[in-house]
């Protein structure tokens, strides 16, 4: 008795994150084809198992497009002319990518996740577990589309998160741009000095290595990344360089408790740094009903990320008159009250259900 | 039949350093007396065995003074005036406190490590295994001093660099000051974001973590360290905010070339950061006759310092008639030759022997 279809996909460039993808999607039960301007890193995906075929698959329901972040909207665009499936894709800036690639089957996304690894040797299919992965859906997006996207990525074992793209691009400079050029600057600076004092290198030590850890990746990817999010870290640069220059002038007037107040601060902010995604214990489920129209989802969904609710799954029941939908949310058992209050704030009409 | 007689030191502050020198220092079979401001630490490392003893033992060979760093120069002060022995410190400033104590018993030190544990409870007998331990003896520290100071401090597995104290000042400035202001900084201005995007800090991903970390330390040491080393740390941070305008220049301009150019050599530094102290495996011992006045190890340890030649053993051996000795130093095998050009330069007579 033959069981459903092998669900398919494609992955277009397969590089550590590309090949991560296929090797996660081919765990979860997928068939993958990758595609990448160079031949030899489709031979050689196939060759370790990354991916089944070469070539792009037309029938596929989905497709990941990871590319670097400048061609992100032409293949994008590629894969929608190219399948009649949904495309979603990995690039660390995303509202010009968005803007250039306006489809209802298009989501943008960006999984925060790395590895000190390179290109698809390094790729593995565990590298989204417990990760955040960004999705920037917007009223344009198709909800189904956007569900669908959303729980392949959570099938990962990936914490997703919505947001609008350009909220997206504002806070990845202040938390990723702007920290891995500060990181390329310190050491940059150390290196200088090292020119004159060779010692210096040797008396770096484990607060130093790991504030510079990231400044060893590939560099490749930055000048795209700054050209795309430019405003962005523009901004962020200029905030950090005016909190430096404030410690510059608590330091040089020995203002100890303006300069103990602040590191406190930080202290404070560093503690309570949200850990990494697990599972909530508890759960409940939230049936929200909503007009059968586009937009809906990502309306509700980032709303959940603007209240800090994460959402665990989530699904859309449409009705067979195709004008009403329910929309079922699963979160964690405690916010159930914050994301009520939002919901009702915004017109909805949402039950509970507490699951145990 | 009874043995040597047990070496005997005291450790001036018992938190999380003097804890681990005292743990380091028992290991090692010495009798360790222990000294806090606060009694109840002392009673404290008594009862978890750090310590042998409270109080200040007058008897003892050496004292580590392990006190913040702005009251360092009178704890040591008092261990010259209360003992007979050596005395050296951990503080991470070195030239007020070597300026403050003025002793040729005395030897200031400064360890580079950590941990993100705190106080006496944190305290391991292996903190300093691998770990940079900088010496900053001068002309008129005690050769002998130094000498026994430097093979207490190697057998706690740490790899001794001699510096002169400005210098040191100005390294941690560059390598460790400038970069924890830095991670506060950061970790305050996504905070501040925070604020407003309460999603954020949830897409800290390993990077900004990584980054950060150190801001998670206990502040109240800072604003002494920001003090005593002011000079280093405001032209530190000068010129990391010259490094990040440059960076944000670039950004905003597009300029790939450059932006390129400058994380490429960020890369390089980063990847060729020294690895953590491991004895290598053919030495050479150079033996280099010197006259017998002090100041002379000095001159030749930061000799080898400055040449980025580790010493991994000395030995002075004084003739019997007081006037000239010889220094018996053990080095990396392969670089012998540099060591020798740098010595000869400095009007030494080295000769060199290779041990297998």
């Amino acid at each position: 008795m033959p069981g459903a279809p092998q669900p398919r996909a494609n992955v277009v460039g397969v590089g550590l994150i590309g090949g991560s993808i296929a090797l996660a999607l081919r765990r979860a039960g997928w068939h993958v084809s990758g595609v990448d301007h160079d031949r030899s890193r489709t031979d050689r995906a196939l060759e370790l198992g990354v991916i089944d075929e070469v070539g792009l698959d037309a029938d596929a329901e989905l497709t990941f497009v990871a590319t670097p972040v400048r061609t992100v909207a032409e293949a994008a665009r590629k894969a929608l002319a190219g399948t009649s499936g949904l495309v979603t894709d990995v690039g660390s800036v995303k509202a010009p990518i968005v803007a250039a690639v306006d489809d209802p089957r298009f989501v943008g996304g960006h999984p925060m996740a790395g590895s000190e690894q390179e290109g698809v040797e390094g790729a593995t299919d565990d590298l989204f577990e417990g990760a955040v992965w960004v999705l920037t859906p917007t009223t344009d997006t198709d909800d189904d589309a956007y569900a669908r996207i959303r729980s392949v990525v959570s099938s990962f074992g990936a914490e997703v998160i919505a947001l609008p793209p350009d909220r997206h691009d504002e806070l990845v400079a202040v938390v990723s741009h702007v920290p891995h050029l500060t990181a390329a600057s310190l050491m940059r600076i150390a290196d200088e000095r090292a020119d004159e004092h060779v010692a210096l290198l040797r008396l770096a030590a484990g607060g130093f290595r790991d504030m510079t850890r990231i400044a060893s990746g590939h560099p490749g990817i930055w000048p795209d990344i700054c050209a795309e999010n430019r405003t962005a870290i523009v901004a962020g640069l200029d905030r950090l360089i005016a909190a430096l220059s404030e410690v510059r002038d608590q330091v040089s007037a020995s203002d100890r408790e303006a300069l103990l107040a602040d590191l406190s601060r930080a202290r404070a902010a560093r503690v309570n740094l949200p850990s990494r995604y697990t599972r909530p214990a508890e759960l409940a489920e939230v049936r929200v009903p909503v007009p059968d129209r586009p937009g809906v989802l990502a309306d509700v969904t980032t709303l959940a990320t603007e209240l800090d609710v994460n959402i665990v799954d989530l699904e859309i029941a449409h009705s067979s008159e195709g004008q009403q939908g329910v929309l079922i949310v699963l979160i964690e058992g405690t916010l159930v009250e914050r994301f009520r209050g939002g919901l009702l704030a915004r017109g909805y009409r949402p039950s509970i259900q507490h699951l145990g």
